[in-house]
């Protein structure tokens, strides 16, 4: 499943770097982000390694379809019931940091600053 | 498909409203914001109306997942080749503006700004 050894998120799925779990299943990991922005500040991944979303095939589309509902149960569970944001920044335009395709999910109790600042 | 006579998306679906149309088929249609934060700047809809990604059910996984890999395919076909950001806002806490779910897609010919601001 997760198949790049040098990878930061990889080596989390296998369970050789740690990480505050919120979910996981046969193809999905959601944990903490170990530098949140907000009080709810998680990561969800595939397992297998993506590197980001300008590598996605057809038939990722379930998957990714997956993840897009579980972002709305992790957001109830977590306890950010008033909303919620989902990012996912790709490439170097996008400002993506770890090669492993993830979406960031942002929430709390108190509304996010502005989504972005105009380039 | 469209059934929120209110709603300003809904409208733009019917053909009511105008809209810069970069992508359209039976269930998605994908138009340029008017009020863009980036070189490029696109609101990715489903045509039918849900209300935000709070309200997605499990049937609508496979939509979802039509719409991550549409993403990466607009971005590509509208030439922001080295990357974008995707974003879905959701409820009062991540300051959705219109009740109608919509990714933005966001990319260009430089990095975008950093991801948000620390809250």
């Amino acid at each position: 499943m997760s198949d790049d050894p040098n990878c930061v998120f990889c080596r989390i799925v296998r369970g050789e770097l740690p990480s505050r779990k919120a979910h996981e299943d046969a193809e999905i990991l959601v944990f903490h982000d170990i530098h949140p922005v907000a009080p709810m500040h998680l990561l969800m991944i595939p397992k297998r390694h993506i590197v980001s979303m300008a590598e996605l095939a057809d038939d990722d589309a379930p998957l990714m379809g997956r993840m897009m509902v579980l972002a709305r149960q992790l957001a109830e569970s977590q306890g950010s019931v008033g909303g919620f944001r989902l990012i996912a920044n790709t490439g170097q335009i996008g400002r993506q940091d770890v090669y492993h395709l993830h979406f960031h999910l942002l929430g709390g109790d108190r509304p996010l600053p502005g989504m972005i600042a105009k380039v």
